[in-house]
Parts: structure tokens; C-alpha cells; sequence
């Protein structure tokens, strides 16, 4: 008890600096699911920093089906705000930053379990990954059964949501879309990335604010396309496909 | 692109303060268990610091049975090391450290799956925690099913490792010590904290080049008690359990 004089104390700063960095199919915040797991054909690529390759990190990996994420929200800028947030499932509701996963929060750390797909010399591909496109990466971490996993469990607010009953079609010129862009080489797994668009909107990644705005047409970038939707009727339909052409803006910081 | 040259250029620093500060049974690293839910009679109080008090960040946790702690090992100092490490359950042999759980890494933040008995207004009332006393807290998240549990999986070298067979029994003194430190008031509940000292002691927090010396007496703190034992014959015994006199020394930095 010297060098802490009472328990509320905060000891010194604690300073990070990313261990790499993750590519995804993410280009913006806007799309981006709010768990990996809810989007299992997503992929994404973990390129080790340089300062940490060659060293054999990964080294153990072998076997696991499951990794843990501890990432960096680093485009949160407005973290120092009130305890509570908006989860968009709760549809107004405010509850603690501390019930929630939001990005928003007091310190900027991102929790994702992925599925690890491979490991490489210093690269990890991974799928079910709900991070923005070059996300920082402050640590990873084996999934232990022991641990992580107990036998008896309860969730709070999730556990009474009503199972959403939202469906998801491809128009008849998405689907010549998805051919054209496949022949050209520009998607390399049609039924996979048609997969991905499906999970993406079945989260509805609308803002709160526009879900009255029944019919109107909204895009995400998915993969590095432009994906048109409309929402009626309990039915995301998907309008469109194409190249998009905005990547090189945005990247850093985009809503 | 303009904001980031190259996906492998690390980011700026991520500053983080502490949100709270966990208090626990385990004075000292030696003895603290490696996973809280392999010693869930081990109990934890979690304050925030005061300038997350009274804005409500617990709101919506009631009916959650678990929360994550990201904790930072602030005792490790050791942290820019090469990139592998010896696990004592593999007797030896080296696995890169984002294969284990270690809090040797290079950004030392620990990941905690601990019960969440009960939530006061800016406390967290815990079990099942890994933590030395006065861990510093990061964040808190709710234990999401959709997210942190997936239906298959598979673990690496932790599934290869035989089961132990270890067992652990009280010595005749250490039956009477429990006794009398229970009527002192020392020991509020014996029964949980003589299920607490067989969970710390099957994990064996001997260190490796200790563990060839049979029938050598050591002792952990656990809960405030001097707890004195040795191990032969697969089973360690416990010997006696006194109050530990030496409470003020090595709070902060102690192995």
C-alpha cells in the first residue's frame, strides 16, 4: 500500500503501439458488421508490424480454430463523452458504454473473436471479422475452452430481442452485375461475396435515423464494391453492383 | 491512402487510462491463477475511477452472467522480449507469445472472462478472477453469445495435455488453522476458501525449476492468509495457514 495510496487511484498512463495491422473487406465504418461472427464470409489479413517479424509469434497458433482481436478504434475520435449509448438494436434506448460492444467508449479497444484460416510467416488470414480496413492490432490471443467458454451462461438486453424476420434479394441487374464482375476478374468468389453482402444487410447498417426512410436507396462499399439497396417490406433487395470508384479518399476517416 | 504510406506503417501511440481498479484475493503474481474460471471461488471488487462514477456505464449489465476485463499487467516490465515464450504446462518447450495467454507481450493487456455476481452502483462485484490485487481496468464488456462463442472450434497444444491427476488435501494443523481463523473473523467463508486453495494449488503455480524439489514447503497468499504447503506424491498438502504478516511490502511489484 506505498505506492498506491487508495484504491481509486490511477497509476500512470498506459502506452500502445500496434503489433499490425488488419486488412478487411471494410473500406468504411459504414457497413462494417458489429461482430465478425455475424458476418462469417468476411475475410481479413493480419500483417505482423515489422518490429515484430521473424520471431516466431505465431508460433503454437497451429490447431486453433479462434483467435481473439484486441484492436484499436482509431477512428473513434468522441470517447470522452456520457456513461451511456444508443445501441441501433435497442431503437432509442440508452444503456452503459460497460452493457454495450460499442467502438464508443473510454478507452478504444475492439474484442473480435475470428476463425483463423491460415497462418502465414507473419501474415494471419482470418474470416468472421467486423473490423474497418487497416485497424490497427494491439494484441492477439488463443481461444481457450477453459477459460473463455463457460458451461452455464445468461445475456442481458440481447437475450430479449425479437429474432429479426428481415430477408435479402439480388434484383435481376445485381445479378448481372455480380457475373460481369466476377468474369472480370474484379470478385473471386461469387457465392461467397453474395454471401457477405447477405450478412451485411441483414444487420441493417442503417442509422437509426433513416430506417423510416422506407424505399430509399442507400450504398456500402463492400470488398471494394459499391453495393445499391433499398429496404420495404421487411426485405433488404440489392439494386446494383459496381466497382467502387472512391477508395483512395476516405480511408483514414469516413462514416 | 493518404493518411497511411503502407499497411505494415504502425499508427500513432494509443494513450489509455484506467477506468477502474480491481481488487482481489491474490496479493502477489506467485500463486494468482493463470485463468479466473479455473479458480471461480476466487472473488474480485471492481471500482471505477472517479471520473466514470455516477454516469450510469453499468446500465443494461443486469441479467449478464460474465463480463470481459481488459486488465493491464502492470507489473510485467518485461515486455519488449523476444517473441516466444515457456507456458510451465508445456515443461519447457517455447511457443510464440500470441499462442498463449502470457502477460509477457508485447502490449500488456490481459483478457478475463470473470462472473458477474453483482453490480453495485460504480462496483463490480466478481468471481472467477485472475487478476493480482489492484490490477488496473481498461474496459468491461458483456459476454455476448452471438459474438464470443462459436458453435465449433478447436484449441491447439492446451487439447494435447494430458488431465492432471493431481489432488490436494489439509493437513490436521491446517484444518485446525482454518478453524481458528474463522472464529477470529479472519476467513468469512471457509468452505469457498478451502475451495479457493485447492483451485490455486492444482494449477500449480510452482515455477518450473522449483517443481523437482519434492517435499520442499513453500507458501502463497491467498485472501489475505499465509497459506504454507508441499507437493508429493501427485498431491499437494496443505501444512498451515497463517494471517500474513507482511501485507504492505510488495503490493506493487512482487513475484
Amino acid at each position: 500500500m506505498q505506492s498506491q495510496k487508495d484504491n481509486s487511484d490511477t497509476p500512470d498512463l498506459l502506452r500502445l503501439r500496434p503489433i499490425g495491422t488488419l486488412q478487411s473487406d471494410f473500406s468504411f465504418k459504414f457497413g462494417t458488421p458489429r461482430q465478425g461472427a455475424l458476418a462469417p464470409a468476411s475475410s481479413g489479413r493480419l500483417t505482423l508490424a515489422p518490429e515484430w517479424r521473424g520471431k516466431g509469434m505465431f508460433s503454437g497458433l497451429e490447431g486453433f480454430s479462434h483467435v481473439w482481436l484486441l484492436s484499436w478504434f482509431n477512428q473513434n475520435k468522441n470517447t470522452k463523452q456520457a456513461g451511456k449509448i444508443h445501441p441501433p438494436r435497442l431503437l432509442g434506448e440508452a444503456i452503459g458504454v460497460f452493457a454495450s460492444r460499442s467502438p464508443h467508449r473510454p478507452n478504444a479497444i475492439g474484442l473480435t473473436l475470428a476463425r483463423l484460416e491460415k497462418i502465414e510467416t507473419d501474415q494471419l488470414l482470418l474470416s468472421g471479422v467486423d473490423l474497418v480496413n487497416n485497424t490497427p492490432i494491439l494484441d492477439i490471443k488463443p481461444y481457450l475452452a477453459e477459460a473463455d467458454r463457460p458451461a452455464e451462461f445468461t445475456t442481458g438486453w440481447p437475450s430479449r430481442l425479437d429474432a429479426s424476420e428481415t430477408r435479402c434479394i439480388f434484383s435481376a441487374e445485381a445479378e448481372a452485375d455480380l457475373l460481369q464482375l466476377t468474369s472480370n476478374g474484379r470478385i473471386a468468389d461469387m457465392p461467397r461475396f453474395m454471401d457477405l453482402i447477405q450478412q451485411v444487410l441483414l444487420l441493417d447498417p442503417r442509422p437509426l435515423a433513416y430506417r423510416a426512410r422506407v424505399n430509399e436507396r442507400f450504398a456500402i462499399v463492400i470488398a471494394g464494391q459499391d453495393v445499391h439497396a433499398r429496404f420495404a417490406n421487411e426485405t433488404f433487395t440489392v439494386l446494383g453492383i459496381k466497382p467502387f470508384a472512391g477508395a483512395a479518399k476516405g480511408q483514414t476517416q469516413s462514416s
